[in-house]
């Protein structure tokens, strides 16, 4: 069994988590937690969405948040946001931010159930972020790259027609996502190998959900298909948000721990991370579906 | 990534989930639940414990449960128990059982502290079970085979030497038993082929709790390194005492979920066993860790 030496951890909690918990959060405190997640050593932080705040009132200080992540930038630290459309990247770009994430769904029910528009409707809008703002970087989020639940299981050649369209187009990496939480190890595995096959030297990470228990199960296959960029939230936020108790995103923490265990580097400091999940229980949710908040620590492990 | 064609699951919920439940069990919901998983298609469950009541008064009730289970033996079901000691094994026998669970820790200092004996001392109980018993078959429940609470990681060498012992006084299978949730899939994958090529064709099978997240993912090891074993419980039951909320066994209808999802075949009918699982969540216990029953069902998946 193969590891690789370092895996980069893009932490997806301050937006995939925030948007998703209805109370509404204090700018301040998002900006807290944000900060104790750089703290901790994670260098890249998909830190807010300029989606329209009559969609998202979540995140309606979207602007703000960007501006205090983009500041941080440097040394190592990548700030992230996602971006729904034209207007959004220009206000990503205005507020500071130089790399963003751009949602398509590899199935067309999901792309137009989500989204309100085909595929192609969204490949054009990727193709006038890009001639609009040709130095931002776009990374592809090609969302139920493994399940739709319109269409059920996502066959393979759907992800790469969709990831072959926008990389033609100048996205500059991809992210497999398992939207809703149904890929298993061995379909992580096989789409990983084909878009390996497909797109040498293209940058690919996973975005996984534990809504099935497979999270980390879903991370270790993606890591033996040689995947060494992975998604995921502090505390597990997010990633679910029709069925109240039911686990959302993979736990940033749980990851960690699982890489360090396994002696794979993330450069994350992972008792000062906790620090933070302690932060979002406190102050934000407090049932969190991450597995380390709750375990024992024992002193000698 | 290469998948066995079927795994067997032994299922423990009814011995090491209803062991930790607090408020008593009536044994005709134990009897129930137990039969709501043969029904399901379980073809190994681990039914009870002949423990002293005194230690742990939920499984006062042994020989009855033990000798409905019993009863239903045959047509390739196979109801197991586990005993502590040469009079639990008697005990055991007499209400019909023929295959026992005999724990030992792979840790002398566990061993001590759980069981209130050395490592040899167990041995000792041992040997005296299979002379007295000689029909009995006894599987070895290697016990903090990969992490202890008191001595941190446990060595290889550690699990291998109690498994020689065992094996060489009559033990006929060994069980890896992530006994504190601490296991990694490396460390996983590692240990069982240092087993294999220490004891070829002995039977191992690997018992993995879910408390770090890493339930489905060290399964996944283990299947990889060519286990076809797999202990689980019912809802996610039991495994952790003494962390309330803390997740403990690997959920068998989550490692269920994940086995079919890869066209592994394990005789189960998944969606029977799940209305089982509501059956322990409306009649046992309300917080369920396993992930399968909080999920989302979608129609075509």
């Amino acid at each position: 069994m193969q590891m690789p030496k370092y895996v980069e951890v893009v932490e997806v909690g301050p937006r995939d988590g925030f948007q998703n918990i209805k109370t509404p959060i204090p700018t301040a405190v998002k900006l807290k937690v944000i900060a104790g997640i750089i703290a901790a050593g994670v260098k890249t932080v998909e830190a807010t969405s300029f989606v329209h705040p009559k969609a998202i009132p979540q995140m309606a200080d979207a602007a703000e948040v960007a501006r205090a992540v983009a500041a941080a930038a440097g040394e190592g630290f990548r700030p992230i946001a996602l971006v729904p459309n034209l207007t959004g990247a220009k206000n990503a770009w205005a507020a500071g931010i130089r790399e963003v994430t751009y949602v398509i769904s590899a199935s067309e029910q999901h792309n137009l159930a989500n989204l309100n528009r085909t595929r192609d409707q969204s490949l054009a809008d990727l193709a006038a972020i890009i001639s609009e703002l040709p130095c931002l970087k776009v990374r592809l989020a090609a969302a139920t790259a493994f399940g739709c639940p319109f269409r059920g299981r996502v066959e393979e050649d759907l992800v790469i027609s969709l990831a072959a369209a926008a990389l033609k187009l100048g996205a500059t990496s991809v992210i497999l996502c398992d939207t809703i939480g149904v890929a298993d190890p061995l379909q992580v595995y096989n789409l990983v190998g084909a878009m390996q096959r497909e797109f040498a030297g293209v940058p690919v990470g996973l975005h996984l959900h534990d809504t099935r228990g497979m999270g980390l199960a879903n991370t270790l296959a993606g890591l033996e298909a040689g995947i060494t960029t992975f998604e995921t939230s502090i505390g597990g936020l997010g990633g679910c948000p029709f069925a109240p108790g039911a686990a959302g995103n993979t736990a940033t923490e749980d990851m960690v721990n699982m890489l360090h265990a396994m002696g794979v580097e993330t450069g994350i400091d992972l008792d000062k991370y906790l620090e933070t999940v302690k932060i979002v229980r406190e102050e934000i949710q407090q049932n969190l579906t991450g597995h380390m908040a709750q375990a024992c620590k024992y002193e000698n492990l």
